[in-house]
């Protein structure tokens, strides 16, 4: 097996939640909403797990959680519903750094549906404009959609406070808290946040599953139509085994926030700082001051994230330059350009997301192999060898 | 383990499908997006994957599969589709006796979006009403949704013709075929249906995955918006266990279709004529001469179908009244009042649904218990006992 620094784009599936899972594949496996044995065992696992994933968020009701196919069903359909529940407000605030599952969606209500959208902007380190995002409030919007941790940088966003001050306007507040979810505390019962997004394939749980929490009391209408499961919020069978897999993954975050914020986030410290000293022209983007304990992003300025990546690999290490979602394009991230990072250190941003699994070892074998791997690749780069061009391309922040 | 006549709810995942999917969990576990050997290995899967469900529906090409959560997503996205694809369009045409997915989504298209919903009749035997349907279409008919073959009793709809009618005056043609796919054999390529659902769970594949085919040069718009997965027609990081779960089960479910056809319809007609024998006051719901081979649902006079399935469950054996999905209700499903089944018979509707799993076994036991729980029912039923009240509510056939 490799070294697997790849969580932010997805995770193992932990084994004890397979474990979970499978006899609601064969033996477990009867529809919840039938008359019989087969159907009924299943539903109590399906509440258990709704009360799992309640008590990672904080929230105040078990009620309050609606299970989805993942994140960009859940962030398509929380703005979805705000616009059709507050018809007459016409405005969207998002900011600019987000995951397409909401940027993407924005351009298309913009540009289709004829919505109007604020794209708040960020700073070098990727916090948000707040004068930009209070000037954008309105009793004009229906719903602030606004991530809670960056999939690349794992900048935080103060969504507490964000939310604070859009329900000062009427206005719903969304998060996309896929990438926060089980990384930091959270504590929704005692927030302004009226609905949050998240995807169990990012903490251990299986793709294909995630949840929506919807306050109570929040005006709501659902993306899909047709039997009442989820209390009518979410029609469809219920997908029963990845949900009770995303109700163990939950319980097992849970017991292992310690770890995150402790051992997690100190192997990602020794990475990160070992890298910077070892590295010439090399920063980390994003806040360090304010992120996520897992996430380190580093820009290896004068070369490609790609070819960087391919050359990890030949080491059997996994990590990302962008995220996942938006691979395969020749142009640096959305997230480091709305940074004003230059190009020239943008192209060589590389993500090393760890996770509970991470070893000491595997840190230490990464810190050993990357300084080679830079220096192989900045041999190849016309921009290495005239070092002058590096003065005319400064850092953000160094 | 008990008997479980229940497969038109969910089916038993296939042991051979449970293989397949574990190593995506733990192993080949990455996001296909990804640059990395964890990545790379899993998009293969998935297109050998969406190939086996393009050769179960005789699909043309494979890049006609989009993987979907399920029946329900399918069946709303392709409507939706349809309505903004042809914006000009505001009619919908679909049945009476159509799943919730359609039939509920309709409802709320019409009273909501202001759409105009013929649903077409059915006769005694829960056939189309042709007439009906011709004349409901017109080039004010932006899709037409017409079930390939009924959850309650199995009844096939001649969708190919149905197609061929609607392309006439320009309109889409979906079939949600959630219950036929893998139960009779289908031929796409060589028929003009524009679209088509279908569900893993029915067919031995997991929970939370689905396929909506879509013929190659057909005007879409996606539910989904955010990544380009499935080439920028269902965002969201693919669902990769399950997807190649569903693979599997299509693999299985082509290679097991004589044995669908040939020793499940056996047994269900097995199964039937026995019960029909040996039970007085019930008959058989649907067309006996053009339906799926696995589903026999029998009407039993003056009981209720809840209390049947009570006592079945005592005797460890699990069927249905009405579909799962419309379970909780007092009333007869919307499929039986559709056919006009008298409500006295309509509340005894009992649907055995088989599958290649059942045993001559089983379906021997049943015969062999269900006279005596239709008794037992029937001596505490007021308009058995005034046996004279079963004149007045004659059998739609006999």
């Amino acid at each position: 097996m490799g070294i697997y620094l790849d969580n932010n784009a997805t995770t193992r599936v932990d084994d004890a939640v397979v474990a979970e899972m499978l006899p609601l594949f064969t033996e477990h496996f009867g529809n919840p909403s039938s008359m019989h044995g087969y159907g009924a065992a299943v539903g109590g696992k399906i509440e258990w797990a709704r009360g799992e994933v309640q008590k990672l968020l904080g929230a105040a009701f078990d009620t309050e959680i609606v299970f989805t196919s993942g994140g960009t069903e859940s962030d398509n359909t929380a703005i979805l519903s705000a616009l059709k529940a507050y018809p007459k407000r016409r405005e969207i605030v998002t900011s600019v750094v987000e995951h397409p599952a909401v940027l993407s969606f924005c351009d298309y209500l913009e540009s289709k549906e004829g919505y109007k959208v604020h794209r708040i902007p960020v700073d070098g380190k990727g916090d948000l404009d707040m004068a930009a995002y209070e000037a954008a409030l309105s009793e004009n919007v229906a719903i602030v959609s606004i991530m809670w941790a960056n999939n690349e940088t794992g900048t935080i966003f103060p969504v507490e406070q964000l939310a604070v001050m859009a329900k000062k306007v009427g206005a719903l507040f969304h998060t996309d808290a896929v990438q926060a979810v089980g990384k930091i505390p959270m504590d929704l019962a005692n927030s302004e946040i009226d609905m949050l997004s998240l995807s169990g394939h990012k903490l251990h749980a299986p793709k294909g599953v995630g949840a929506l929490y919807l306050k109570r009391g929040i005006r709501f209408r659902p993306l899909f139509r047709g039997g009442h499961q989820e209390r009518g919020r979410r029609a469809g069978t219920e997908n029963a085994p990845a949900i009770v897999g995303l109700g163990k993954a939950c319980q097992l975050a849970r017991e292992a926030l310690p770890v995150e914020l402790g051992q997690v986030a100190a192997l990602r410290d020794r990475l990160e700082s070992a890298l910077i000293e070892a590295i010439p022209n090399c920063f980390v983007t994003g806040n360090p001051a304010n992120r996520l304990p897992n996430t380190a992003n580093i820009a290896f300025e004068f070369i490609e994230g790609e070819a960087i990546l391919l050359l990890m690999n030949e080491f059997g290490i996994a990590a990302s330059s962008g995220s996942a979602c938006t691979s395969g394009s020749l142009e640096p991230s959305h997230v480091m350009r709305a940074m004003g990072v230059p190009y020239t250190a943008a192209h060589g941003a590389t993500r090393f997301s760890l996770s509970r699994d991470t070893t000491q070892a595997e840190i230490d074998k990464v810190i050993e192999v990357m300084p080679g791997i830079i220096e192989r690749l900045r041999k190849l780069s016309p921009y290495w060898t005239n070092q002058g061009a590096s003065t005319a391309f400064q850092p953000v922040y160094s």
